[in-house]
């Protein structure tokens, strides 16, 4: 009972880590003493006090799930992380290596010579390896290709040859495939002679003896029938499959919607070639959820959260630098309307109201559409009921809060006219806001690029400049 | 073949939206024609056509499966969607039900009489009840508990009692559940009599005769080991098990962590009262994911992409309303300053570039440290290494973004003086950006609030008003 309560979780993970680090500090304590004082008679006792904490550390650390270690090396600065690293059995390496984020992974691998990393790969399946082969220096690759057997550097080059956002990158080989001609006792057998199942098999490959795909076998049909049964009779023909080269979102919303655990994947003359899993699925969802996030805020990939400055420069100056650009284009558009400015200097005050409004209420919209686009919902016919929507919406938003801020601003200046212009100005950017929150993502899509990365910037760009055109430009036509 | 070839997605969805949204209009021309002219000798012709397309249309939809149905509910306008709807099996249409998202379920139950409502409920489970719940009307509720046996009354009773985002709201109670003093032959006997198992049942939960967990026995061990053994010899006391009242995030995570499809729930006691699944597991990652993208755009729930424009402005409206004001101070903030503006006309073009940038890269630093709180990485000691390598960030990205634009600057409006203040503003501003980018998530995760929600809004608050405020200031200490 004592290892359920053990495997509980999160907060009890954090416990762990903070465990992890009081012995490390403690460890580092000792070390810092023995470095700088030379006494003899001490050292030895602090060499044991030292050698004691450390393997406390790493009883703590054999017992934990790999996953969970690749949690506390995430939360380690680079220092202690290395550290911790040495510490872990060394055939755990690769497992923890599957799991640990990118950034993160390649802080590992550069502390590992090439005989760690081959023998933490040694303990991979290919279709594992495959994962972690972009990371891996050539020659450390090349070697491992070299000490498989055939059918596993097949395996490996067939895994690598996909790209990334396919099912063919995503899928294993580990599936367990039975004729159709036999009966379940038969199949019965064959389980207990192959003692152990891979992980998440909830159902078996039929395939004939070219190994043409013919159908799925669960382990609940397998159980539940007569096993006098023969598989043709019980196995279910209407199984969801996959090819290598379907998009791997695609296979998610599969996932997702018909609540798969496994699927098989079968290549266009319909022979089985490997099998999806749902933590595979899984993870590939909360990583592409986690990458738009990111992306969202202009972080290019995974930041590791201890990186130097300069890596994080790196990471994020693309985002800073196009929108320099168009702040700067935004600014030039206020540098026409300069004279007028100078005339009635409150419109320089007024005018990043307008602008940020209208960024906002563009956001709204965008996000709607980038959501529907990516659930496919939006066709031909309802793109103009679309359109009509927002504009209502922007049209109403406008007159109130138009109208509210137009009020404000006639009571603080003491100018009626000002406050008519600005109500004016917030009506016709939230339109403008509305029209291009709709338009952008639509555009990028077509154009074949993701709207959920780009269209933010963009709409927030035009509903700036636009806004400062629109209010400077109302202004210096009515009131100068 | 056919079958697998038609569950084989997206694309084809689309194409079978496509088709049915074809078949609806030529339905709805016929009946228009019909309602048109009264020329009896057409009608008949008419009707005859007519109930073809409704009748086609209906076959189609009898082959999709729920999820695929759902989808084309969410894709069509109101008044296409209740016509689809009608056409759907009454048996169908709890199924459906659950699989839509909150706001077009909404708009499905509107158009149900309690009679429907009760008979699609009454073809599902009681956890799936508890589901819908929220969104039935009161008397079908009650008029369902009252149907209900004993135990399934409890179950709902006790599925409703929990809050939302809980383990206990998520579980279900399709457990099969084996005592540990039996052998493996007796349990596949019993699973024989079964006859079926529940969906995603990888393993089995042992318990004893009071009920009490002890531990699980996975359909891989079942099937591999000799039928003449103990179900106590076999299982796994080892089991990753979850409370009812265990936080719903910790559990996925813990799903994610350790590859599970299922796992069993129990109470403070020990006793087996539920069951949690992968499935159920995955829609709750991409619920949340989707409602925190929606959240960072402002939008409170899922908006329907065909709602009306009243209920999106009520939808939209809190966070239009939170941004006005903080609009309104950066405002005033300038409006302090309009005499510096009024002397030097350019500090109003340059002054957006500088609050622009801000909150860009603010918003970079808190998307980051919002990750990290999630994940549960930051920890007292790592914070100053954060606040450091931030500000490190910061000040490098000032000095390179910042010395460019106040290059421009000066060439712009041929003033070195000017150029400086903008460079120095911009340093001033990113490093207040990167201080607040680290301090709001903390000091909101610390207050036991969600920083992924409102971090964003006060970041850009405080960037726009802190730089203004700072290149204002800064201009009408040296340049005035």
């Amino acid at each position: 009972m004592s290892e359920i309560e053990k495997i509980r979780i999160q907060e009890s993970l954090q416990e762990i880590l903070q465990q992890v680090v009081e012995l490390l500090s403690k460890h580092q304590l000792v070390e810092g003493l023995v470095h700088k004082q030379d006494m003899p008679r001490h050292d030895l006792v602090e060499t044991l006090v030292h050698k004691q904490h450390l393997a406390e550390l790493q009883k703590k650390l054999d017992e934990l799930h790999s996953a969970d270690i690749a949690y506390i090396l995430e939360a380690l600065p680079l220092e202690q992380r290395l550290q911790v690293w040495d510490l872990v059995k060394v055939e755990r390496d690769g497992d923890i290596l599957l799991e640990v984020s990118d950034a993160v992974r390649e802080s590992l691998i550069a502390s590992m010579d090439s005989e760690e990393l081959l023998a933490a790969a040694e303990q991979l399946d290919t279709d594992e390896i495959a994962d972690l082969a972009p990371d891996l220096p050539h020659d450390v690759l090349q070697e491992l290709m070299v000490s498989m057997d055939a059918q596993n550097r097949a395996h490996l080059q067939s895994a690598m040859s996909y790209p990334e956002d396919t099912v063919g990158a995503l899928m294993d080989f580990d599936m367990v495939s039975i004729r159709d001609d036999i009966t379940l006792e038969v199949v019965l057998r064959y389980l207990r002679r192959l003692g152990e199942l891979p992980g998440h098999t909830d159902k078996l490959f039929v395939v004939d003896r070219n190994d043409n795909f013919k159908g799925v076998l669960s382990l609940e049909r397998l159980l539940v029938h007569d096993p006098e049964a023969s598989v043709a009779a019980v196995m279910a023909e209407d199984a969801v499959t996959f090819h290598p080269d379907d998009e791997a979102d695609e296979a998610a919303s599969a996932f997702e919607r018909y609540d798969l655990v496994s699927a098989p994947v079968v290549d266009r003359s319909n022979r089985l070639v490997g099998r999806l899993t749902v933590d595979v699925v899984m993870d590939f969802i909360r990583e592409e959820s986690d990458s738009e996030m990111l992306s969202m805020a202009g972080l290019r990939e995974e930041e590791d959260l201890f990186a130097t400055v300069w890596k994080s420069i790196q990471n994020r100056w693309t985002w800073l630098a196009l929108n320099l650009v168009t702040a700067f284009i935004a600014s030039r558009v206020i540098g026409v309307f300069e004279g007028s400015i100078e005339k009635i200097v409150a419109l320089a005050a007024l005018m990043p109201i307008v602008a940020g409004i209208g960024g906002n209420s563009g956001n709204q919209t965008t996000t709607m559409i980038v959501r529907a686009l990516a659930l496919g919902q939006i066709r031909g016919s309802s793109i103009r009921k679309l359109f009509l929507k927002e504009l209502g919406v922007s049209l109403v938003n406008g007159l109130i809060w138009g109208g509210i801020i137009g009020l404000v601003a006639w009571l603080l200046y003491r100018n009626a006219a000002l406050g008519v212009v600005m109500t004016g100005a917030m009506i016709l950017n939230l339109l403008l806001a509305a029209l291009m929150g709709v338009l952008i993502p639509m555009l990028m899509h077509k154009l074949g690029r993701d709207p959920a990365v780009g269209s933010s910037v963009m709409i927030t760009a035009v509903t700036d400049s636009g806004g400062f055109f629109i209010f400077l430009g109302l202004a210096t036509l009515f009131l100068i």
